[in-house]
């Protein structure tokens, strides 16, 4: 059996109890969260969001750059109005330098990954601020409200990481 | 108060019952989701995922070019081998096209992104088998079991939609 049926499995009692089938498009609290795809973070679960809430982007890291695409949709098309940025400790990205992962595809598949940044850090407090002002910065995202935090995998507890950079949007 | 704010207050009562702080990097259930940053999709929910079991991936329209760099992580340093791609119904990626969005950006900020493509589609199910094709096909990816699904916004349910062309993988 396939994760995938097993999917199919807990979707019917999903289904059986759902009642959001009239929400809107837009976000409902005009935000979009960028969060590492970690398999120990649940946003909707740590951050109180339920259906119809957040736009939710997640990728290894959750790394802005990487995310851009989706913020501009996100803010051009369908109204968010403010960003939260989510690193975790123990994040897959510490452990790594683009060197090893390209050595390691190559290896692997022959293939060069030498046009992939795969994005690793190396400090997670650092990766956090870079990551805020990537978007405070960049002038293709509106000069919004955006914060960074911490995410203890440990405690499920967030934290905020504090900007030191005077705020483009003050 | 920002939603940031909102969302520092929430996770105050999910750490008050967080009881998973001893779980492993790789995700237990060895897949990587790949699913749209939609509002209305809380993928853990859905799919009766809990906290450790899988990694997910989401971006605008849960495009699966846009998350080769976090599958490749995932697969390579985190031990995934299945992927679920999970489009849905009502998305916003049908609503504009490239040059639409393109032009709303270079307005908006006098900046040119013709750089990004923004992978817009007008066909739901056919989107959803061009992305099970793309990791299909990737030399880049491993030769594991691939599917794809719609999900409804309004029922909350997925249904697989069925690959018509001869699989990688057999």
């Amino acid at each position: 059996m396939t994760v995938a049926e097993e999917f199919e499995e807990a979707n019917t009692k999903y289904v059986a109890k759902f009642d959001k089938g009239s929400l809107a498009l837009p976000p409902a609290r005009k935000v979009a969260v960028v969060v590492c795809m970690d398999a120990r973070i649940d946003p909707a679960a740590a951050l109180g969001l339920t259906e119809g809430d957040a736009h939710v982007i997640r990728n290894a890291g959750g790394r802005a750059s990487d995310a851009l695409r989706s913020v501009i949709i996100s803010q051009r098309l369908l109204g968010t109005r403010e960003i939260v940025v989510i690193h975790h400790t123990d994040c897959g990205m510490l452990t790594f330098s683009d060197a090893e992962l390209r050595d390691i595809v190559k290896k692997d598949t022959g293939e060069s990954v030498d046009h992939i940044a795969f994005l690793p850090f190396s400090d997670l407090e650092q990766s956090v601020k870079d990551d805020v002002h990537f978007f405070e910065n960049s002038p293709l995202v509106l000069n919004v409200p955006v914060s960074g935090y911490i995410y203890d995998v440990k405690s499920g507890k967030i934290k905020k990481v504090e900007d030191d950079v005077e705020d483009k949007a003050k």
